[in-house]
């Protein structure tokens, strides 16, 4: 289809598709005439994807960029495609992340993946926010031992094999990675959502009884 | 302790604390003279909570001032009070709990929780985020059968009681209302990162084998 039609079917606007083209955000379309190119269902899907980075993944559009050029190297494996994409997500590393109480809760955390067994990337996001949550909690005075962290690592674990099944019953490298975006995302505020409730059901159970 | 001693010791200015007198987020200190009050422990426990809400809980001035009135106000049932705090977390009421998506799949959560035998109330947080994210998934296409929840929601039972028990441990309402925020907020964090490094260690073992 011509550009019009791909902005009429996709919602993005002529100016926009013409900065993602000029950015390498979409791949060109295929040269008609001097003036004139046909786009095609990958465009529509690509352009889908960089929606739900932006809007799902809250991610900006120069963090998209490379994560689209990996989309596009066959070269880089499945695995590596979805590690980057879930980096991408962050946190980003900051300031705060060269304070003596966060290089020290850091240095904790990776013993304590480590000793799990996990096989994680030196520079994954999740290490410093694991960090920066224990130093947070010594900072207020709370006595936090890495073994606070036990359960949850525990239903993480429990939980992993079956949600990263979902990702490879996927087709394209593009749908393997905006289902890594959603399934990160929206079911990581599903969860909190849940850890929540159930908090509250516990805490009926618990403090309101007669006498309680 | 004078109110410039109170301001040292807890890092809070003079014109912030007498704006949190003001507004009546401080209660007044025993006065001692005509222009002079004496401060003591528990308003440097209230400062702290007052920090703890904001910074940590990201709350605003007018949603933290009725959770300390109820701090202050021993007719309200501890549960009730721990409630009050959990909720004020948020996600408030928006826009979108009015689209047509949002309200069926809102219908479907309320049934789930039901069937579960949750004690939680009709207006909890938890409700709005669970029926946005299954709105939101249903936009991009992907059947979410209310059921994809299950996994999440038996993870969060098995984490409750043990995460409640920390609560009644604690001391004063102070300190139990900080300890909800804390307990919520910053294991919130740390159990979306250890999900988040358990995906990437089962992704590394599904995808990263010779020929996977």
């Amino acid at each position: 289809v011509r550009i019009s039609e791909l902005s009429r079917r996709t919602g993005v606007t002529i100016p926009t598709l013409k900065y993602y083209l000029r950015e390498g955000l979409l791949p060109p379309g295929r040269r008609t005439a001097r003036n004139q190119a046909e786009y095609t269902q990958e465009h529509v899907q690509r352009l889908r994807l960089i929606r739900i980075l932006a809007d799902i993944g809250g991610m900006k559009l120069r963090d998209i960029k490379p994560l689209l050029d990996a989309v596009e190297d066959d070269t880089v494996p499945v695995h590596q495609l979805l590690g980057m994409a879930s980096y991408a997500l962050g946190p980003a590393p900051s300031d705060e992340d060269r304070t003596p109480e966060v290089i020290r809760a850091r240095a904790e955390v990776d013993r304590f993946l480590r000793s799990r067994g996990w096989r994680v990337t030196a520079d994954a996001p999740g290490r410093r926010t694991l960090a920066r949550a224990l130093a947070t909690l010594r900072l207020l005075g709370r006595d936090a031992d890495i073994g606070v962290l036990e359960p949850y690592a525990q239903v993480a674990e429990a939980l992993a094999p079956q949600e990263v099944a979902t990702v490879d019953r996927t087709q394209s490298r593009d749908e393997a990675v905006e289902q890594v975006v959603i399934g990160t995302v929206v079911f990581e505020a599903a969860l909190v959502a849940l850890r929540r409730l159930a908090q509250e059901h516990q805490s009926a159970l618990r403090f309101s009884r007669p006498g309680g």
